[in-house]
């Protein structure tokens, strides 16, 4: 895919460091590429469920902002996206050193953008998928 | 709707104060009964997207809780909750003092629980729809 | 919720009545208000799946087509509306005479709204749940 | 993925020629392989919405059969599959001769299976994505 703002990643990056959220869950930029941006996060103590294995909202959080920054690669210069809504299916419990979403635009409209992110646990070296998420995204005028 | 476990509350609290995530996100049990369980959590300065309104992830981790523990609020002794799938519609910009989610139970199958939460910001005593979800909730024994 | 179009009824009707899916599976428009519309079909020999029970797209069909003319119902003259993405939660099999799908609006987003169905069999007078739908609805310009 | 029924697809042949609703919308069997599954439907009169286009109910009848029959060729002898849920992404207009929706299994669990099915349109034998569907499916005992 081709990306409309030549400074895209200039964009994404000075957005995902204004994400506060990611800062508190430890998430950092892995990749960014048109229509495709990876994002980790470690699975530390702050983050588990009950049972001490990753929060649903871990991989919530780092798939949604990869599918959300994968959609914003390919808009024009102004732009923020937002999203409109989400699926997440828990495929196994994220266990392990850190989760990665891989995000990926399905269709880029231009009203709408459909997009998916894959997040496996890494432990050991070795990834096993525990979601996979399925949204809408929304570009909107960047304010200011 | 009746509960098949005496002590769902004490259970219900004790997995609730085992969530990590939980603690992180400043979330508290606002209330708890069968099939009906609220949480709330302050939209403070490290759960912010780039526009600094809630993450998307703020209102999904405790609307995906709400949900959870109403399921389990109906569930025998021994039996813990993970989520399946969860789907998300942000309805409205996170802005305000504090977000507040209500789950609620609306099939409670054997094998499957279908339930759903609805997410308001509460600003200046005002309270705004911003976000509802709707998944799948499976019960399974509690390890230990 | 008060009509942007005061002919929305007969929009609403002229467009139902051009849906020969509605058609090949019996549906009728049963009431018509702002913001909400209930749509019937016969549960019959022509719809079935492997049990003899209502094919998911039965419940899907008529509860997609009230969430999306709910949406219609509060959109000015001269829109049309496309659904964007719609989630079905099957509750119950679909037995019985027929099928009744509520459909309501919960957010009426210019851009996108966002609506639900509720759908119930009837059997010997008794409603049963059999499926939930939550999804997105876009506003498009009528062509022609 | 390895079949656990060796005659997985007779048994899969057998409950998809008992599903009326497949034959109403004239959809076919195209190719059946351990958790992959592909089913085809015209475009004809009968199945359009109000613009002529192939109405959202005929993407998500076979894109839903289709991951659904995907689920069903890893399951052991003697089981049934139901639709728990299923959310559809329409990517643009059912225009053409005919639809193609493939299913593929995600994730084989024991209780769940997640599946997805992609759906393209035909026209002049070229392929245009249509719908994405993504859900979860249920095995069950066959009944009699």
């Amino acid at each position: 895919m081709k990306p409309r703002n030549p400074d895209f990643e200039a964009a994404l990056r000075a957005s995902f460091a204004a994400q506060a959220m990611m800062r508190t869950l430890g998430a950092e930029l892995v990749a960014v590429t048109p229509g495709r941006v990876v994002i980790a996060a470690p699975i530390g103590r702050g983050v588990t469920q009950q049972q001490g294995m990753a929060h649903a909202a871990l991989p919530f959080a780092i798939g949604d902002s990869a599918a959300g920054y994968a959609a914003l690669s390919l808009q024009p210069a102004g732009t923020e996206v937002v999203t409109s809504e989400m699926k997440i299916h828990l495929l196994a419990p994220g266990r392990g050193a850190r989760l990665i979403a891989t995000g990926t635009v399905i269709r880029a409209g231009r009203r709408l953008v459909v997009a998916r992110a894959d997040v496996v646990a890494v432990a050991a070296g070795r990834e096993t998928p525990v979601a996979t998420l399925l949204g809408t995204i929304v570009p909107v005028a960047a304010e200011g």
